[in-house]
């Protein structure tokens, strides 16, 4: 994991072990925590128009950057108990779907492609 | 940003452009894609124990990693497209947290703590 | 409840009693399962323009109607061992929004309503 | 759909109309808002353990049950703009669900069935 999010990593760690609260942070429990705070990170966009998602007033823009940490912080909790590398399974996910989405086949198509090798 | 995280908001800008998937990618369109990819990493824990949740069987770890991997390039093209540092909002809501959930106040408690006077 | 979501209700139990299934059908479990079709029902929705959302080709259409169908089963699924009744809680909550937001002080906007002190 | 539900629909409808807020209501937009309801009620849940969950304290149901209202009514509205049945949608999938999970072959096991053709 890249330097700046393993630090952060262990900061959760060290978070959640003088508070002990490791007994809440399963996979499972985190998960859900994550998916609670992305609920929150979705519902500050919900009334936007597509044009006004990408001017924020400066109240919304705080409050998107607020959900977004929260998010960015479950998120590497969750790897950090899993001992997964987000950066490796970011980039290895990244080159299926660059494979998978050839730039000829699919410019300017929102079309999914049929699943990956990889997914099965 | 960190620099693997930057490393990567640049691959993202460069496989979304060679494709013209600028268009598609709002804010808003992509909170929406995080939240789908997010649901695809809960029901990878939904049945499991918590105690099965922090040892996953190789294929559910593998599909897990998969699914993490989803949901960080997302949320690192959010970011990007908002302008928004994911390693600064996660470390000014890390700090946020260490100040409303006191060690010795919520020591082994699932409480929540009041909302912070930052999320007004 | 309504008859017809009781008796979905009553297909659901007898659907996992059948299958040795209540032993997953924790609420906890449940609500789990619920955010993920909820985050594949979003995903149907995350590329199109508001306008194509009013007006989705057959093909998606038949898609929505699908995860429509998979969220419903959870969630009457999940009131049902929580002992909730779906409908009560929708009037109820209808009812407090309407307290809420007064239509002429709210009509027209997006705001949101200061919390109602039934959230406390 | 049900008398009940449908009940709820024209009310919804209603509401909407004299805040002059049919211009949010998008399938789009609510979609995302039951998006953002299902991630409050999964909140809720987050911390409890599997038996917790079956037995929330009196406060806890009271906000499981505000959040089952509020994921209800969404999913009602949405349902009403796309012109969904939600019953029959319900219906249509948990038939076909019966199909997918042969009791004597899923019996006890949390192991996900092949996608039906239907889905495809």
């Amino acid at each position: 994991m890249t330097t700046e999010l393993e630090r952060l990593a262990v900061r959760l760690r060290e978070f959640a072990r003088v508070r002990d609260w490791e007994q809440f942070h399963t996979p499972k429990n985190l998960a859900m925590a994550l998916a609670g705070e992305v609920g929150e990170l979705v519902a500050e966009f919900q009334w936007l128009t597509a044009d006004e998602s990408k001017n924020p007033d400066p109240g919304a823009l705080a409050r998107m950057r607020t959900e977004l940490g929260d998010v960015t912080l479950y998120l590497i909790r969750l790897a950090d108990v899993l001992g997964v590398d987000l950066v490796e399974a970011a980039q290895a996910k990244l080159e299926d779907n660059d494979r998978r989405y050839a730039a000829d086949r699919y410019r300017g198509s929102a079309e999914k492609a049929p699943p990956s090798s990889h997914d099965a």
